[in-house]
């Protein structure tokens, strides 16, 4: 069982950006974490992260490209950060490639302004998870095998 | 460690109402379920449902006491159902007892109409997690757990 | 066959309050006359008010309950008062226990402001009749006989 | 005593028209229907169904003429259907004449969309009844009976 | 001359609930300073703190209700919290009852966002004083004398 | 100790402008009952009216120049007329001065139109008193003399 | 110099409808005085009075066709009615034949409700007069003069 | 195979209206055109221009009433002009007829104001075209003939 | 008979400001014509142009002053120019003074942008008239005579 | 005569993607297809499908590089998918460049929610063909041939 | 080469007002700074404070009045502080007198609410620049020259 | 000191695009005028233009990066054209990477429709400056050495 894990934008510069609001830990921090995190679940992890929603879209269909052994992925756990707001495209790609996908978010999104608030990208994933840190992640994942169980 | 599950409006009747949307099994099947996944996580957990907004209020405040041993808990598991989109009152409560919270939802609430998408008590809990079935219970129980620790 | 008559808040107060609008008639007058209609039509009537917006759930949920032979019901006629406007969880419990229900009101709520004219209940019930007075209710039985012979 | 029905546009289509919402019964199955309905009550019925604004505006101007003992009514049970959303020109034509009206409708308009549940006609009626199939009509008749000897 | 105050929601919080809004002093500490106030101008004062809109509807009720000596009152002071925005249940048993009704809030509702400046009670009160810290209580002891002196 | 009394637009009008909304009393009779008032409490009061948006700026701002002891006030009541829904410079006014200022209406316009209720310049005052005739004025000292002790 | 007078739906029943509003003068009492008022000036006047969207359209038309010397007319005073805030065909109609029109209300519009102050038609017009009962037809009148000739 | 070509309102002025827009060649020019342009196609057309809604869905119904093969039509491409943005009765007879229907526009309604670009109709149409001056009529017609053979 | 005819922000530059809108005749130009205008129906005319808003209202204010026979006026017709969208304090000084008012604009207002076409005036005044040029206060003088002959 | 045909994000999915919508012929299947409809009429065809907003920007700019006769093209047909309702800078190529562009749909747009049916590119293109499955693309070479015409 | 500076309503309290968010500076230190930048630059510059919006659109007529030598100006810097967001008269003043004028604000308008964001004034000024500080100024008389040597 | 400048999308197309608007010399000529204009100031300039919003993230992001000393800059120009309205990304890169930025539009944006007016990024900017065609870059340099002064 493979997970393909999303970064969207600027999530490359964790640890440097806002640390009041996501914390010191790096994105390669957050990676060891989730690695052995997967590890002890026995399921394996991909991880991508672009600052460009056309490389986020061309990844979300690899990972649904069957032929395709190496890109290929079961579900896909996708932190959007900006592009949850305003990317129709996204949330077309996962519809379209049919791997189920979960949403998750650091901070928690529905106590920010209104329009951080509203995701166009999670209405076509199974579900989301926002507000807990480096561990939305974690709980992604669980929520990953979990849909896949079913 | 002790976490209080509650259940808000129409919950108790799980299994009854509109399977197609939320499956067949019981409230009681779910909390067999949770109590299985704490016990393993060393919590102790607490059920209480209630189709009375104030009943909700008045339990989140109780769960703040910590003269009412009984009562007190170290975090809040809540699903509001229908109250999660009008009240106000329960949101107040949560957030002048302190007491840590986390809202989850067996639907994924973003993909429903405008008005089931937002929450108004969301934003005082530390997060959300929407969309998994009853694991989004057990998610919620891992979520607190995390928030505890921290 | 038996019907329930839910009256919503502040309808016990009929008679009382704002006569120019609702008249000197109360409820108890209403139910006088409502019971008289029913029997014409050989139809039994169970009637319940609450200012509690929980209670009014309670009582749709038990109406909803087969092995409680008092507090079943084979239909509703819900005259919801100020909760037609605000309760999601009175609409939810209605669609959760799948015993038909009628929306009904004294004046004509399509006649007031833009918040009054729209109802959160209507959407889930059989239909709605508003403006006629006490009548509206036998009305709402008459269209309850209706909906339950279909 | 006399009471006009009015058809709004498409009525005329009825047991055509999307069956799998307004059945297979046609409008002369309604008509005769509501002929026998209205004899039991010792009431009198005049049908009109019109496609054009206009003319259902001229129809209930002449329903208020009481120099014209043909097209005269004492009340109105109108269907406006897709005029229903649209025309403020039939509202004012019903408050001008001043012959009390009945807005009905076979399914439940508070069930569809926003633009669908909002009548610009229903503020100038007595009541609206809506949601009861052909008994919507039954119950408008029953309805503008009592109105009248109010 | 008797005066109703009601304390809403999480009221029975204060104290301990947001403190740097709210301040330290508890629901206790205001009652004693207002039984003071009232004493000076020759008042009796009736308390009651409820997280339940329906006991709040009840209570507003019984206040109106002549046949009770023990419930009823000249005047109301009620601060609604939470309710101030959602309920019109709450108006409508304050517009039934007739008994003379004055809004009041700790802090100033009109310095918060939105939604918290919005009161669906305040139309149907004599007045709304917001802003005094426990002086709004005082205030609208005060203006309560006045009304009903007018 | 001195506070101001801001009277805004068309306020010179009282007694003649809509009698049945704010009696037949004119600004001379509320001004001498206000002065009764404040001599009862040990307050100066200085009065000030004006149907000019800039001429009630440069009278907030030459209450908070400490070096101008005639215009210098201690705190400030104003009623702003129309100006409380329009003017965001009195309201800029009022917070660059840094005098407390509580804001006063005859009457309740939380019962009026949408745009009446809203106030650009409550949320820089400590507080807002809205309904009680010339009594919101002796109120507004009041309060005035409350946020001046804390 | 020939003016054609449109009245819109329901101007028929002028003397009957609401006279609270419009009087108790009828549409015949109208188009005498407003032949007086006509000859007074040397302008002679057609009058045509529709409920029927599509023929008011089909009149203005017609008088902007100069083959038809009958129909034809240099100028149009045009009383929409309701039309007036719902048809944009009509608008279109007065575009599009490019005789000159102005718009005019018996009643002032801009006092009435949201909906009914804004109109689909004044926008293609020379201009708008409202409120001044019958005479706002003669000041029409005038207009129209004024337009033709400059 | 026979088509309906219907001209919504004011289209009878094609030539004359806003020539800048729509250039100068009239409806007959236009009918001619297309006359060609079927016959090439081996399809039958039937003209039809109405400035009346009531008798443009008249002729929508009878194009669904295969009794009567004079008006009978396979598909219909319609303009309905100025009744796009306003008329849901037009749509529902598309609806209830279930006569294939393509929405046809001139110039591109794309490009004008918010209210011009939102069709009422497009909704229950197989498509629309919009902005290629007559030759959006040629398409029309193919893409009729395209909707007929799926 | 006087009527009072005021003229509101930057009408002063009348002529030189945007002449395709407003033509070259400056304000005096009009005055001019204006007199010669209301001599012909035995009328005197008062002019007054401010830039300010305060001023604006002190004159209505003084026209409704009966002891001030140089200021008072029976009429008034009033451009209130870009005040005409903004200012709520000029609509009550209308109100409270009771001298029928006029509201006039040389062009359409209702040609205009959203915001431009809404007026917070003309709902205080006795009607509107908008569009044609200079004569647009000769027709105001006309209606304001009208006015005061009811 | 060369035309671009541009494939936005996703498309490249189908045959793949929600076929119920879509249908089950690929991306390379329409290609085969419009190669012939453009060889019937001596037109010859480029197409670019990119997931990347940018990608699709310096495509639409290249086919307006007249120095460079592999990618300049006389006209586009372009088919932005989701990009369709967000990308401003995407309607800015195409305007700025000058190569007029056709928008086609597969799917009818306009039968789909609020913001599915906006679109922001086509008020830069000369129309819109949306609804017809593959033949949209034939329609809008055909369009496209059509404008290039003219 | 002159250019005069206005300074909005409040400016005058610079230095004691909002310190955070403006500085400690006063006006007259902005001013001297101002002035020695404009010698620099070989400018003249005229300096004007007021409350009033009526005096500001009086400077700004007079500034393009060219008879009056001592108030005319070849452009201006405007800062209209809080009428930036209200005032359509200021607007029309400088689009009246044809003088170029460029906004400037101290802080960033665009990082501040919803309505401080929007500027009413901007739409008719050559540019805008916010958020420099007292170099807003600056930046605005060089934009200031640059505009007139265009 | 060195100052990355950004030019958004489509501004390659300067001197092509929408010359009425933008002018007809190219991007070409800008930069040489800008390095011209840094030089005087002693500042180094960095020219970046993309179509693509990734590529301009990650250009803000390596600005950013302190071991990067080609890429890093104090501080950043950007004019981010259609961006400007709709990318939350490119201002979560600005607010990301610290670096001091300032928003510059060649034309003035507030004087566009309502979409245009609105910027996403400015609010995480120093500030914007607008309107001052090419010079807006100049000042933007010069904004910016100012920023990196304080």
């Amino acid at each position: 069982m493979k997970i393909l894990i999303i970064h969207g934008p600027n999530l490359n510069l964790l640890g440097k950006r806002e640390p009041e609001v996501y914390g010191t830990r790096t994105l390669e921090d957050l990676e060891v974490l989730l690695t052995d995190h997967a590890e002890d679940r026995g399921v394996a992890l991909d991880f991508f992260q672009s600052n460009h929603e056309g490389e986020i879209i061309d990844r979300i269909q690899s990972a649904g490209d069957e032929s395709d052994s190496l890109q290929q992925a079961d579900a896909i756990v996708i932190n959007p950060a900006a592009y949850t707001h305003t990317s129709l495209a996204i949330a077309d790609a996962i519809k379209g490639t049919g791997v189920p996908a979960i949403e998750v978010h650091i901070s928690n999104i529905h106590a920010r302004g209104h329009m951080r608030a509203r995701s166009r990208i999670a209405p076509v994933c199974a579900g989301q998870i926002s507000g807990f840190g480096f561990d939305s992640y974690k709980l992604g994942i669980d929520a990953a095998i979990s849909v896949l169980k079913t």
